[in-house]
């Protein structure tokens, strides 16, 4: 129906108008077509909420107070809760939010896989993990979706580090595209019906991905038969040519001179010329249109959206609160006993530090945000005395103002914020900081260290050049679990960080993430036992760096070209496989309470499919309610090609009261057990023995059993 | 029985001990004495939230993330709600702020009568009406000290300007101290047991208030038997001797040298000399003490607080919403009809302006601060489009941060915002924005305008000049009414402006205050119909400065002295009694539907007391829900002395739904008929005639009777 009348339109649209809906007319948004009664689409960042505005024609924050938002939990913290349901909630909150502020596109989420921890943008994935990525993604975009606004899965493909992402190459095998680095993509545009993608800026097989023919046509349009819109990075393209031929929709810059953008007026002279067939652009045009009639853009019965609701920050705070990740508690160290806390000394600048306004372009203006701190204060009420101590300093920030942006690239930026030019004055401060922490620690009983990085670290345009710890924070950890063995460690990231120098000394060490407006609201009921935490590592913490497959097998930033030699070996496919010990392994997460797991039973049944029902019990056999992630691992144990050690293919979150228990029935098909054969270009599986683990992590597997398929399967 | 402990902690304390109690000892606390168990009073601003912390010894904002707080209306606009329900509420949201920032004293509320629309800390203050502001104030203070937090009202008394406020002596009678200025402290003490009470910076029968013998002594705690703390304002005591003797029980100031105050090293020089005597400082110490138990601050059963809580932000829309005031709806030009609203001017400063930051002693830093241009794009949820035209041109200020506070006063910070040195580049700009905005509001179908004043103005430290617009916005009002006469106008201000040069042309006119974190919030559902404004006026509205008899009878500012000759005769008591004619009365305030009343019926009982029944019935004749204020006036028709030709004895605030009709009953004792006997020094009526008046405002009287009071009657 909708599609008669896209055609009508096309014929009615002239060259130009068409040119002017394929590219960005201002920096946020393409042309309109007035005449038609076609509006522009606008666009915005990012997945931590609905980024402030700019000038329509030069990078000018506008400035005023009608864009502060709400401001989101990071992918990563999403990933931790494990909770799809929640993952629609927060969808559902960022559609509304973005629908809210007039936006037609909101340039979320990010799905890259975290190849190593040292991307900058982790903070903005998901996992190390495709499946875990997609389960959380698909239910995310669904709910974005809700209210008459397109998600833009980004970015598409192997953008997995920052390093001279506009220039590198990626060099990576097919089988661990199609295990790895495709299935969260497949996912998000298969079952999510993502209306738009982003390309990414790196290169794949020769092409930049924005104007890849085999990525966005091949991939993308016809194996997976997209029929959303393709939207490139800002300034990923680079070439008129290719960018029409490939399957990119709207290019987008971060130039002002909108007519010389590739698609413009080069595109229109090339057309004019005969070089390029406006058929090409017409199927873009198309695109456009069918994108805007999904989002009712030309009816009246569009969504209302909403921002800034009280409802919106009730979901964030949930999120925040089951993204908490308790990686040790020896002694039941947490929760803290609030009635017998008559003083508490907060040690860190994180926990005081805003980070909404920072990481690049997920940066926003939070209507408000919680530091753990403000948290911590909320929560005691003003019956506890709470002592600060910055204990780590951080240089502020030049005035950003001051920075011409067109002038200096983003990657400067950062780079100058990392330089740490240790002057004396430097020198001086951190050793005062230093020494006032460890000198209240030693006086007061209740210590809670809030440390980890910030977005001068996790942030876009540039990868960490190790894991450790910025600041000297591994001195004031060790200083003040010496002076008070019974401090608490909170690390904040996005990202893993190197924590061995400190780990076996540290009783409780809390892992929280940019956990949103509410995430100090969420810690402080975590730290003081409100809420039980639940969150799980959706990433492997190895002990360093240098363990990670990307640095072992593979390279990591690596040159003009990246080799990903580790194929799918990443993350804990690695760490498992190789037998590698990390600090805390993929799917690791403790509780106040604890769970037994007992019973596992399995039942085959082989047809055109095959259904494994994986049917368990779980208790939980502490004295408080919690929620635990069950995780099932499929392990093929004897396969005649490579296979990882095991991988997962199934969890489920369940809450459970004191002394209950809770049957859990999950059911596999094939899909959980194939590989991707490169000669067939397909997935398939092979007959024999697999071993079906089922445990509260990766490592912590507590019931086995095997199964016999008797088939093998394509798909 | 705590009586009895007092003596006991009186006995052991030393002579150092105790003066370190009743003085600063730092700038917002007062000295503790570890030894007996006896902590510091840790005392904030103030009325619209709990300020941010300040460096203990010197005027340095601290600016850590943990004080982020709730924003509360104005006091002004509280008042304007007339419900005291709400009062009660808000005085609760402001209780458990305080506590939960560990605070014991929070210096709230502001309850000086509104003598003048030029004094700068109207916005901290209640009304024109000695009844209106005690009925405010005494569930606001009940509500705060809920939560074992002090109330601090403040300031006593007859601090009624800013202007040479810590040196000018005010001159006023005694039957206008009884009737106008002291009502609503009395109340606050008596009604409400303000745990404590501020004095005034300036003079009253010679002596600084801080210090008087007769306010402190002689009125407040002879007369009205206070068993409270009576705390100075910071740098208002001037002399050791006066303020040992009087009243005063602590003393706090804006200086750094804590052992210099009046009450410290010299107070004690005075007592060893013998100057002095040592029971004056035991009487003080009683009463600190004795807050403290009411305070439970020695227990372990005292309250905890809460604050930036979802429910506070509730009650503070809730708050907003009942103080909008619908000053005039011709055509019923309100609410906007949103499913008709394409697109929307929003023109004016104050649509964007933060306000929580600025005003004196009175800002702080707010969790969040909803502004109108926010507030509407929220409701609007993106399918309107929403364009803003500053209108008219506000200078950034100086950055303060670079101002030695020690050095320059709050007057010559306020007076230099001010003063407005129009040079040409600011011309040029004040033209450019008027331009623009008359040029988008010539094309748009609806513009509202958001002006008024902002915190340069109304603020503390400085009494405005005259009381029109600042920033030649009469200019860009008629100018945009010309081209666009729908344009719907909003005033954000917390005193009277000017309004005569357009007010005739505008249709709508809405009056809004500081309305606090979601006062934008509030303003669009008025102005979008969602909530039906039900705002009524606490002070008149005059057509111009010089109407008011604090000029035409009395002075004001006045030099050193200034003379309130003007007497009882303070807002509409003047206005009705000399038939001045105002732009807006007393008690004004549209609905979007219309209260018919009726069948009024007055019943007499006379006593030892009286009681008059007052029975009326209220009905909501138009289509829509809505709440009426009904306010009850008592007219002394035929006394043989001056009386006000009326004033408000009762009022009543209902919500009926279309068609629905209640009977009220107000009841009046014998304190709606007195005044202010000079020669008995009490209160007495007169036997005779009383009109009583009910009616939707003090000039829109729908009914009347009258009765006879045959007795007279003292109290």
């Amino acid at each position: 129906m909708f599609e008669t009348e896209i055609e009508k339109l096309l014929e009615q649209l002239t060259l130009d108008e068409k040119i002017s809906m394929i590219h960005g007319n201002g920096l946020f948004r393409t042309g309109a077509v007035e005449r038609l009664g076609i509006p522009s689409l606008k666009l915005s960042d990012g997945p931590m909420g609905v980024r402030f505005e700019f000038e329509d024609d030069c990078w000018r924050v506008i400035g005023h107070s009608d864009d502060f938002v709400s401001y989101l939990p990071c992918n990563s913290a999403l990933a931790a809760t494990w909770n799809r349901d929640l993952a629609y909630k927060l969808g559902v909150v960022l559609g509304e939010e973005a629908r809210g502020r007039g936006k037609d596109v909101i340039l979320a989420p990010g799905i890259n896989i975290m190849r190593s921890p040292a991307c900058g943008r982790n903070f903005e994935y998901m996992s190390e993990d495709p499946y875990l990525t997609a389960k959380t993604a698909v239910p995310l975009i669904k709910g974005i979706q809700k209210s008459d606004v397109a998600a833009c899965v980004k970015h598409f493909a192997v953008n997995n580090q920052e390093t001279e992402r506009l220039w590198v190459e990626v060099l990576v095998d097919d089988r661990t595209l199609n295990e790895i680095y495709f299935p969260a993509f497949k996912a998000a545009v298969c079952e999510a019906d993502s209306y738009s993608l982003m390309g990414a800026y790196n290169l794949l097989r020769g092409e930049h991905c924005c104007q890849s023919k085999y990525l966005l046509n091949t991939i993308l349009k016809e194996e997976w038969k997209y029929d959303g819109c393709v939207i490139s990075d800002w300034g990923a393209v680079h070439n008129t040519k290719a960018a029409a031929e490939s399957g990119l929709d709207i290019e987008m810059s971060v130039a002002y001179n909108f007519d010389e953008y590739y698609m413009a007026e080069p595109l229109k002279e090339a057309i004019l010329k005969g070089e390029i067939e406006e058929k090409l652009i017409d199927e873009k045009v198309r695109r456009i249109l069918r994108m805007m009639h999904k989002l009712k853009m030309f009816g009246t019965s569009r969504c209302k959206g909403a921002f800034n609701t009280p409802e919106h920050r009730r979901d964030i705070l949930d999120v925040a609160r089951e993204s908490v990740v308790l990686l040790k508690n020896e002694d039941n160290r947490l929760p803290l006993q609030e009635s017998k806390l008559k003083k508490l000394l907060v040690i860190g600048d994180n926990a005081e530090r805003i980070h909404s306004n920072g990481g690049g372009s997920s940066e926003i203006k939070a209507l408000y945000e919680i530091s753990p701190l403000l948290g911590l204060k909320m929560k005691l009420g003003g019956n506890t005395e709470v002592i600060y101590a910055r204990g780590y300093y951080v240089e502020p920030k030049k005035d950003e103002n001051d920075i011409n942006w067109q002038e200096t690239s983003l990657e400067d930026v950062v780079q100058a914020r990392r330089t740490e030019t240790i002057d004396d004055q430097i020198k001086a401060k951190r050793r005062q900081h230093l020494e006032e922490a460890v000198a209240l620690a030693k006086v007061t009983d209740e210590v809670i260290i809030v440390g980890g990085l910030n977005h001068d670290y996790d942030s876009e345009g540039l990868d960490r050049k190790d894991m450790k710890l910025p600041y000297e924070q591994d001195t004031l950890i060790k200083e003040v679990l010496k002076v008070n063995p019974n401090t608490v460690v909170v690390m904040m990231a996005g990202s893993p960080v190197e924590m061995g120098e400190w780990i076996q000394a540290a009783k409780a060490v809390v892992w929280c993430w940019y956990g949103g407006m509410e995430g100090g609201t969420a810690l402080a009921e975590v730290l003081l036992g409100e809420v039980n935490p639940s969150g799980k590592l959706p990433m492997t913490f190895p002990k360093k760096l240098s363990d990670c497959s990307a640095y072992s097998l593979g390279e990591f930033p690596g040159g003009k070209t990246v080799s990903y030699s580790e194929g799918i070996y990443v993350g804990y496919r690695y760490y498992d496989t190789y037998k590698i010990e990390p600090e805390f392994c993929f799917g690791h997460g403790l509780s106040y309470t604890t769970f037994d797991y007992s019973n596992l039973c399995l039942e085959v049944e082989e047809t055109e499919d095959v259904k494994i029902s994986v049917n368990f019990e779980v208790t939980n056999n502490g004295s408080r309610g919690g929620q635990e992630t069950a995780q099932l691992y499929v392990a093929c144990t004897n396969s005649a090609i490579n296979r990882p050690a095991q991988e997962l293919k199934q969890y489920i979150k369940i809450a459970l009261e004191p002394g209950q228990k809770e049957k859990v029935t999950l059911v596999l098909d094939k899909t959980a057990f194939g590989y991707y054969n490169t000669d067939k270009k397909q997935f398939q599986t092979e007959a024999g023995i697999y071993e079906i683990r089922v445990g509260s992590s990766s490592r912590d597997i507590r019931l086995k059993g095997e199964i016999e398929l008797k088939q093998q399967y394509c798909y």
